[in-house]
């Protein structure tokens, strides 16, 4: 028998619709209403409660409201989109081109979230040494999913240059930039992803993903 | 007024307790009793609703439940785990000699998750392709969730050499393994990480962590 703390049937699914209805939600979706404190501190807070490898805690969030910080990361994105979008054939081009893919001057908050390595030795970091990256990504997984349960959209933002951003804030030398995220209030969750609905790509079958003991030879 | 399906404050903390009572679980603490294919079934279809860069869904899972697969693989993580140690210094080492680091053979399914390159283009991955791994990494976080609110135990090994895992699963050379993960009924949560409840590491401020528009210099 199980002890410990103990969650229902009920808990269970509600988790499950938290992890189905969640979004990345981009600029022509966030309003101007502010996100409170109570819920910016509760996104945070999920963060912290990630898994680490080796309880490392290898993470550091930097808070931007600051127009001018995003107009410069947003500068960033748009010199690398213009960029990106030149490398797809046509077809896909005239859909990259009415897709709203950030929302960095649109939503009320930012936060740039980044890998710091540690100094010493990390339990479990030998062999995998991007233990401690992965440790980072789920920190930005738990504020996706708490952000989405308060009704908050939450965008990341990967068409960026890493090494621009850390310069825009300040960010030691040795540290890495994970993830790039947009969160504010929406208007509308959509029901599906963007992406599926305007089918950029498909659902993958689980049949195609999903082997037993080996994949097949 | 943000429309589409909403969630209640009630629903909030309830994704706060599973994220805050989730736990890494090894060997000591998973129990013989099966885990269901409803179960099973449903953490991966939680994996399968991760946020993936420009829809790319880049996950590949093998379940295990071949004992000669897992004792394969035990093997791996032996040799590995025992020259880890020896990075440590001697008060650490004491510790790290009492901690069981990974419940591979006790645990009845074990499932590890690779990242399967795209072969075209992926939207948003241009200038950040770790960005596909990421995504990966984000369906491990939601498996995580997932079992922890079905009262079942997950643990993640990064005490591996990943190409010998490779080799065990026969998996496609490009493909790079990101976690294994060893999931099972378990006697007891603890209440907080075992590394914090062992004085490995202590849980970090806040204060350290976040920071205001940019790093202050």
């Amino acid at each position: 028998m199980t002890t410990g703390l103990l969650f229902t049937p009920e808990d269970a699914l509600m988790l499950e619709s938290i992890l189905m209805n969640r979004r990345d939600v981009r600029g022509n979706r966030f309003t101007q209403e502010p996100v409170s404190d109570a819920d910016l501190d509760r996104i945070l807070r999920a963060a912290q409660y990630a898994p680490s490898v080796g309880f490392s805690q290898p993470w550091q969030f930097v808070v931007i409201t600051d127009a001018l910080v995003k107009n410069a990361v947003k500068e960033s994105f748009t010199a690398v989109n213009n960029q990106a979008v030149t490398e797809f054939d046509q077809d896909k081009q005239a859909i990259y081109n009415q897709l709203k893919l950030e929302g960095i001057t649109e939503a009320p908050v930012n936060i740039a979230v980044f890998y710091a390595p540690e100094k010493g030795l990390v339990l479990g970091q030998s062999s995998m040494q991007e233990a401690g990256l992965y440790s980072v990504v789920c920190a930005v997984q738990n504020m996706w999913l708490m952000a989405r349960s308060l009704n908050l959209g939450m965008g990341w933002v990967s068409i960026l240059n890493p090494e621009e951003v850390k310069t825009i804030v300040h960010a030691p030398s040795d540290y890495r930039l994970v993830a790039y995220l947009c969160i504010g209030h929406v208007d509308y969750f959509l029901p599906q992803p963007e992406l599926e609905l305007r089918n950029w790509n498909s659902r993958k079958p689980g049949e195609s993903l999903i082997h037993h003991n080996t994949f097949s030879r």
